[in-house]
């Protein structure tokens, strides 16, 4: 791993490179540059790797980005697959050989067919996901993968990491919303897989093996993806439960209530919440916090495809019912679509600003089945205190997917040097906590580079084999995001 | 392939095989027989292929399936996995050189958790899908896979065909509704992949490659599913349309009318229906027949989570806009649970009747996007009439996942030699259509032994070359279900 002071006094790439002149009659020059040209391509968005690459080329149709392949290949160039450039581990930056070339995908930016009748969107893989979802609008539909990053990540990347997002429990990961995929294999060969059927076993499942492999089989170019109506009306609710164990009760509650309405269910624990409140004391927060820990606080957000009173008063019978019941504490409803913003800038913002302002966390991306997150909760809280006495833990996420973004943060009494000193050990002790009960240590982020060398210890090794073996069946030479998801 | 008569008198094994022995050892001698004493494990389901078996052997458990595998793979023997036996492709029936091991996974019918925290339960493969429906009815949940043969099929067969049924609109296929797996692997390794979660993006998807791989990769032994609120009342309606265009209007206006609610939309174009009340006079049709063959009839049924009074208001607000709209021509509603059962046992059970009485139908089980639905049934009629003047076409099936079964008939002046006589080409002729929309041959049977060979005609060299190195990938030595969707 080199720095980015070291990057930027690397000597310039010899610009007569005669790879870069193939590159260019396939793209156009003005679409070649030397990998030191294109220093935003080559630093992670958690500006934790800084690699190199010997050339950054933007094709523009499926066809270049074949015949692009196919170049690299004839000269054994390893290839990185690159869209918005918004993992959070490391799985669209080059290593730092500066061997690789980076192939971006932001020129594959078109709509290529909208189907109402089939409720689907055909997509090229370098579209903002913002603009997959602002085209599914403008056709009367709704496509409802969220999540933070939607301005800037591109769907194809979002394919490539089966990314998740806060709809989740209702509509799914990126998989199920997709039904076709075109995909340019490390031969550089096309693959037309763009169908727009719900039925079709007619042999080996290569959609589902292409979407969430992080580029290392074959780069998605174009995919055709599920659309579905409009909600008439959405109504946000923000609630306060004494412990977890209530919250699992008021999700058992609300997906018998709601049903398939019921689009967000969203946790944020006691200190987490707290946090908010000391950091951000501008921000306007439902609930005052509170000192006990074990206090938790629910986002829950149903989408009705009947009326804005049907959903109101849906929301207040289940809600209603939960205060009856002692399920939960309190809860606000929100009146006004000003109302319901916040409480999402509450999850979507002023979580990440609030722990920004306090200083370094050690994040992890965890998934365990939703019955073991009490049990998660405690035991791993409890050993981080043992060994690691006064660390705060600030923990939210996807309750009703078992998703949890689990934040390890200093001892009030210590610097942020603290955790980053400590940072292996204690992602050793989350991720042995989440294993042992069955869990994920990749939920929706994807494994990349950070977690690479994290799996070995948390998957079986036939497991690990199973996966190598369809690494070089479909990647024989290697060349695919070499160094991301698994070890070489 | 042999017949029946052939394998009656084959002379029975030796039953002193060395084989069934080491097997005996493993599983008990009582649950080790020669394939010639178990007939029914080598005829198909719809008695076209009989094969021929060296044994079929009945272990307990994944240990006993994977230590069976092993003993096997010693020997360099083929394994056939079987269930319930009910593929209609041939996927489970050995072929007739004799030397293939049936593995039943029917002792493997335990119930192995329910976690109604987490909405899930993990069977084994054997169970019957009845009974795992029962068991989540009973822990008060709804496991929604439902279909023809859900009494005798068996999970781990739904699962290794990817099955779908009548009530994929609304929870998708299989592989949908499943999020963990446990496969005894070629090599007799097992695959404990039973997760119970949501979300895991920690590696290439293996699940997904196993579901649909029809036992041609490892063997499912157990899964982790997922289960939904049930609902508290469910309508049904039917409803006469004048035209195919009109049958997707409807189902345009149903999906956003209803939004999850719509758990079924089901076709039955007209010479389908007329043949219903011509063959079987005693059943009470919803309507009577019409001469119009471009008249169709659509089951649409409604799952509503908050009463039976919802349901029905939403169901006749939606049924009744579209006659007011002239979308519909007459609906009726069902008022009684006998009434809804009725207009049921028309789709499932009268429509396959009343085609066994005329006799012989060629039958596809096709999928094309639901936008090329009325393209597909006009341009294959005129086809099919143009080359094989006077046959009929019954034509019914889940329109809502764009998935039809397509059955062609003898012309009414022949006898039913004449569609056996031209099964092939009809075969080409529908299958072309159907591919040159985007569509495919296997929406939802599988491949099996019987489109095998039509594969290659459909899928381009790329898609099965990729398939083949999956295969070779993850079975080398070709044991698993030989001459099962691939060609050798």
């Amino acid at each position: 791993m080199s720095n980015i002071a070291e990057a930027a006094t690397a000597s310039h790439a010899d610009h007569s490179d005669p790879l870069l002149e193939a590159l260019g009659r396939i793209v156009g020059a003005a679409h070649v540059v030397a990998g030191i040209d294109a220093p935003e391509a080559l630093t992670d968005y958690r500006r934790r790797y800084v690699g190199r690459a010997r050339a950054v080329v933007r094709p523009a149709s499926t066809a270049e980005v074949a015949e692009v392949v196919r170049e690299l290949a004839a000269w054994g160039i390893p290839v990185v697959p690159q869209g918005g450039h918004t993992s959070l581990v490391g799985g669209a930056t080059p290593d730092d050989s500066g061997e690789a070339v980076v192939i971006s995908l932001k020129r594959l930016d078109r709509v290529r067919a909208v189907d109402l009748d089939n409720d689907t969107i055909t997509v090229e893989a370098g579209l903002a996901l913002r603009k997959v979802q602002d085209a599914a609008r403008d056709a009367g539909r709704l496509f409802p993968l969220s999540l933070g990053s939607e301005d800037s990540s591109t769907i194809g990347g979002n394919l490539a990491t089966n990314a998740g997002g806060v709809q989740v429990l209702r509509y799914g990961n990126t998989r199920d919303l997709t039904l076709g995929l075109e995909v340019v294999t490390p031969e550089g060969e096309i693959w037309n897989g763009l169908r727009g059927l719900r039925k079709d076993n007619s042999g080996y499942d290569l959609r589902d093996l292409y979407i969430g492999s992080e580029g290392t089989l074959g780069i998605i170019t174009a995919a055709t993806l599920r659309l579905f109506p409009q909600p008439v009306a959405q109504r946000t609710a923000f609630i306060k439960l004494a412990t977890i164990e209530n919250v699992l009760a008021l999700l058992n509650r609300a997906r018998e209530g709601f049903g398939a309405a019921l689009t967000a269910f969203e946790l944020i624990t006691g200190p987490a919440y707290a946090l908010v409140e000391h950091q951000l004391p501008d921000e306007r927060l439902p609930f005052a916090a509170e000192p006990k820990a074990e206090r938790s606080y629910v986002l829950l957000e149903v989408s009705d495809g009947e009326s804005e009173q049907h959903a109101q008063e849906a929301l207040e019978r289940v809600v209603g019912s939960a205060i009856e019941n002692g399920i939960a504490i309190d809860a606000v409803i929100a009146d006004s679509l000003a109302q319901s913003q916040a409480l999402w800038r509450l999850r979507q913002v002023n979580l990440a600003q609030s722990q920004l302002r306090d200083g370094r966390v050690i994040p992890h991306d965890i998934s365990v089945p939703i019955s073991q997150i009490p049990q998660l909760l405690r035991t791993t809280e409890a050993a981080l205190q043992q060994r690691f006495p006064g660390v705060r833990v600030f923990a939210h996420g996807h309750v009703g997917d078992g998703n949890l973004h689990y934040h390890v943060a200093r001892p009030l009494a210590q610097d942020e040097s603290h955790v980053a000193e400590h940072e292996n050990d204690i992602r050793a002790l989350v991720h042995r906590q989440v294993t042992a009960l069955g869990g994920s240590i990749s939920a929706e982020h994807g494994v990349g580079r950070s977690k690479r060398d994290d799996l070995p210890h948390y998957k079986t090794p036939l497991e690990l084999a199973l996966m190598q073996r369809i690494k070089h069946a479909l990647d024989p030479h290697g060349i695919m995001n070499p160094g991301k998801l698994l070890q070489g």
